[in-house]
């Protein structure tokens, strides 16, 4: 979206996760840390509240379904770093916060795989409700073996077939939100008695190959009907789903560059080919800013978070997403070596081989010296807001889906150095344009899903005269 | 419970549900009501908030799943009443109001049928938590056919079979509320780094014959661990379930006395045959109070309430309950005539039937004059007050779970009438004694559900040196 002058406009959620250690492992130990109180609705009302004094589109809380095992099977790192355990229910983290906000989005994760679509599509209506349309569902399809045991699944065997299993699982959704009741189907006549007028409620009547659902929706139509759909999906098949279904893409690059811009290229041509056009759909990148008055200030904070950073979380983290254990090598080892070894390929850790020479040794240290990390931009707000503007010119993204290292510290910083820079300069909003979070995100007056994603054909025909 | 004068302490809690009509039909439409802002988290804050000036021990959030089908299968009848529909999640709801109270307990509803026991017993977790010790769960086995439609289940073949599934469901979550982490399995040493000592958090392990589960719980212990279990279960089957699982029981009295007086007695005694002592399980009569500042301003109050009064609800409900459709009858037969001809048991009728001469006019009439149903106290405060107390003692009850016919002016009425008379005779709280539900309903230092309750069976043993 640029404004008159034709300038980009910047788009900023904050990522977060009800649990102690999300992307921040280790951290939570610093002296002004308030992270040990995720569980408290006062510590993220607080949160939120920087969020919506930095007019960010939304809070995006990130969830987990089961512990994640690393380095042999075990829970124990896991567990010892706080690395995404305790994680408690992001939905009603985000209710606990619908009262105390009045503009910010609230969109949570939740995964397609375990309850069934009927409570799921409630729950999410009821946050659109509460929110008075401020909702967002951030689709994930679940990998955690755990989570399977948890939820006495059978594990799917394949992230394909959990992909195809979620489509039907969005349709379902779809319908109950966009093919249930009419606009006008609460009359709510104080007069005649009647609240409803029953000829426009419908039943969906969804029989498909894995999920049954009659209908009709148990709730009246929320301000935006379906929540703004959020998706990270990666993988090819993933990269088609996030193409059809997501309003939000989020991203995380690499340290080649060309890989990333392919990636993003490959997204918006994919959206292309499902009809939609590159206005509906807005990708954003995984960033951490570290800020003060001037560099030295920046410098000075970035040296606190990694004094106080746990690497093991963060090595923990990626075993878990790549299965790679470094601990089992010689650091002296090159990391080429290593993962040939192991049998993976040099293309999935493309992020952290600046240079064919990086050791397992090195490896390991890219987690101790944070600030390095791809997506990190540490300055004066000055420095921030010109990286920035051009990562997003660079990479053609629409904004960032910004991680915290210090809570609330962080958020404090964001919304008191770089948010006026970047108002100063005209490429970020000083007001929320609209209402609702679709809004928010594509401009006054589309509080509705847009007619040309595939939700919108569940859509009610119009009565015609 | 009794205090130090030894006088019987009246408990309330208020039931509501998040929907248009619950067990105030039609009273929407009184100029005064603010119901239809059901779906609009300052409504609730506002009743949470007179709840907990008025040291009720909870709020009580009723739930459906599916809309019930009345006089003839047909959703026409709910849908104009908004009977029971729309009704959005109670546990956002609750979760919405946790950080504008206290003190107050919140108790949602939720079916054990269709969302796994995981997703439950995780969001119950983060309810307590988000509260810091406030949750109750309101256990229902479900019984409308549209529910299981829309969840896409096969219908149960009987109550007793829905109840067997529940047993287990409740065991699942009782080892994972009580069974999986150690009281001290959180050490959050900011030294070591180390925020949970791998070694105190378990498996549970579970394969049953409709669950699997194997834990760990994801969550850390929430002050009470397992929430204060409400329960309303009528029929034999369902009278076990309570005796075994409720630590509040609630009842609606028919107009027979001796009727209702046997039921509360053997209540009591299903659960003494549990090993559970008669202060373990805190009894509670579904009332309604319509009080002013003398009985001529009370007779006023019920005049507007009876005017905005549609019988049409109470007959859609009850007939959902019970299947007995007076629409079919002329009105001059007599009532006991028209169920014969249905094929309806009198017993069922016995709160409608106070004459055998009694028509299917009259009993169609009992639902404008709501000042009549049972269980409702009509006065000023010192004779609402008496008739409390009397009833208590008659019945041998501990409390009340009030509804309202206005909204939010009932509340006020019973806040500003009601409570300081009680308060004024010693037998009701001047202030909350503990900080958790469950302490408010049994006494302080009781956070954790009773050694004596099947839940504790799976409390991990202590370590022993």
């Amino acid at each position: 979206m640029t404004d008159a002058s034709g300038k980009r406009q910047i788009h900023f959620s904050l990522l977060s996760m009800p649990t102690l250690a999300h992307n921040d492992y280790g951290i939570w130990r610093h002296p002004e840390s308030q992270k040990l109180r995720f569980d408290d609705p006062a510590f993220w009302a607080e949160i939120a509240r920087l969020c919506e004094e930095s007019k960010m589109d939304a809070l995006f809380l990130a969830d987990g379904l089961g512990i994640t095992d690393s380095f042999g099977g075990s829970f124990d790192v896991s567990l010892r770093e706080g690395m995404h355990v305790p994680v408690i229910d992001p939905g009603l983290v985000a209710a606990s916060v619908a009262s105390v906000t009045a503009h910010l989005g609230l969109a949570v994760t939740a995964a397609s795989t375990f309850d069934p679509p009927f409570s799921h599509a409630r729950r999410m209506a009821t946050l659109d409700h509460l929110t008075k349309g401020r909702a967002g569902w951030n689709v994930v399809t679940g990998f955690i073996k755990n989570a399977e045991d948890n939820y006495g699944v059978p594990p799917a065997s394949s992230s394909a077939e959990r992909y195809d299993t979620t489509e039907e699982f969005m349709d379902v959704a779809y319908k109950l939100w966009e093919g249930s009741w009419e606009d006008d189907a609460v009359v709510a006549d104080r007069e005649s008695g009647v609240y409803i007028d029953p000829d426009k409620v419908h039943r969906i009547d969804h029989v498909g190959e894995h999920y049954r659902s009659s209908g009709p929706a148990l709730w009246h139509p929320s301000p935006q009907r379906t929540p703004v759909i959020f998706q990270a999906g990666m993988s090819e098949r993933g990269r088609l789903f996030a193409a059809k279904h997501a309003e939000v893409v989020f991203t995380a690059s690499g340290s080649e560059p060309d890989t990333y811009k392919a990636l993003i290229a490959d997204l918006r041509a994919k959206a292309a080919s499902f009809g939609r056009r590159r206005e509906d759909m807005k990708l954003l990148s995984v960033a951490a800013i570290v800020t003060g008055e001037d560099d030295e200030a920046a410098r000075a904070k970035l040296a606190t978070y990694e004094k106080w950073t746990r690497p093991e979380g963060y090595l923990a983290h990626v075993n878990a997403l790549n299965g790679f254990n470094p601990l089992v090598h010689d650091r002296s080892e090159t990391l080429i070596d290593a993962l040939r070894t192991d049998g993976f390929k040099r293309d999935d850790f493309s992020a952290y081989i600046p240079s064919p020479d990086i050791t397992v040794g090195d490896y390991m240290d890219i987690f101790k010296a944070v600030g390095n990390m791809p997506g990190t931009f540490v300055g004066s707000p000055v420095k921030v807001a010109d990286q920035l503007e051009e990562y997003l010119a660079e990479y053609d993204l629409d904004g960032f889906l910004l991680r915290s290292f210090l809570y609330p510290n962080s958020l404090r910083d964001f919304r008191d150095y770089i948010v006026p820079e970047l108002q100063r300069r005209g490429v970020y909003r000083t007001e929320y344009e609209g209402t609702t979070l679709r809004e928010n995100v594509f401009g006054v007056g589309q509080k509705r899903i847009s007619e040309r994603h595939h939700a919108s054909s569940f859509r009610l025909a119009p009565i015609s005269a």
